[in-house]
């Protein structure tokens, strides 16, 4: 397999125009679609090919409306942090679209997979963790390719967001995500437009 | 911005054929096209745009060595936790491919950065080194897609790696790689072929 300038300008125009999703629009999606965005986890790599994400669709509404309610109650409690002003700023954010996203999605990693038989990670169990966070990345990647947006919500409380889905004791949260069709394209970011924070450059040394 | 059926594929295929390589070309990578390749890490998601990726490149002799003799050992000690049948199997994996690769990559994280003003990582802070997981990644698939390979040792003692490389108290070593032209094309990966861990399917539960 050799790849062509095609595959280097689609992945940049991919990278460049992902976005962290917070406005969506309520339309659903295609259950076809959403079958063959959801395969494409399976392409992610993963320390000894351990494969040890787990992923839980919220549907219920109950179990909609407590995250929304534990999103909200830990967000406050963040705004504390910030002084008066920056606190006007938080609050002006609009930090997650967990009413309107059409699809709730849970990470979980199953810290103690028998797959892979522990290969890659006695120095740095860590690594089990890092293979969610590239499927979850693989996920968003390709959601982008079918026009799908994707929001990561961290201002939650990992156990609160456990309990509530009643999943195995050895999952581990690794990210909840909002999905659905973005009510906007923008290459700028949110957080660039609110004045938040800018970009600032990678930092690279020689040793 | 709407993405096509062109974009569709081009991520699919960089997805299905990125490998994690272990056996590389000692050929060198023209310095431009390593500019090219580095750039792409700025396209990377970070919580509240904080980029807390700190990236060493390795280049003097002594440190590359020394990074090689500390895998060495943790190789050795990692493959005392098997029983003498899967220990053969283990040693007969090659797990690195830190000598013949041309290019070494030391990513690190910064664990408390001003970029970002705190924001989405109060109640996970480890989303900081979730970001930079995620640049690693944007790294690996656009080197895949200028037909380059990346590997990744994590059978490492990531303190030892730090104190070799002598960089700043607050980063934390979250990953190294190997960068260099793979020896040959495989969209099989080498686990697979060598009989270590098959796929399993993904997980997904509904709630």
């Amino acid at each position: 397999m050799e790849f062509s300038s095609q595959h280097q300008e689609c992945l940049f125009d991919l990278l460049e125009w992902r976005r962290d999703v917070r406005h969506f629009s309520s339309e659903a999606i295609d259950p076809e679609l959403l079958a063959k965005l959801e395969a494409s986890v399976d392409l992610s790599p993963s320390v000894g090919n351990s494969r040890p994400w787990r992923i839980v669709r919220v549907s219920e509404e109950k179990n909609r409306a407590a995250v929304i309610k534990s999103f909200e109650k830990q967000n406050q409690v963040a705004s504390l942090e910030y002084d008066d002003e920056a606190r006007k700023e938080y609050m002006a954010l609009k930090l997650a679209g967990l009413i309107d996203a059409p699809v709730h999605l849970a990470f979980f990693t199953e810290l103690d997979p028998a797959e892979g038989r522990g290969l890659g990670r006695q120095t740095m169990p860590e690594t089990l963790v890092y293979s969610t966070v590239m499927a979850i990345y693989t996920y968003w990647l390709y959601a982008r390719s079918l026009n799908i947006g994707v929001g990561w919500v961290s201002i939650i409380d990992p156990e609160e967001i456990k309990n509530i889905l009643e999943v195995d004791e050895s999952w581990q949260l690794t990210a909840y995500l909002c999905v659905g069709y973005p009510k906007m394209h923008d290459d700028t970011p949110e957080l660039h437009r609110a004045g938040w924070q800018e970009d600032t450059r990678s930092v690279w040394i020689d040793r």
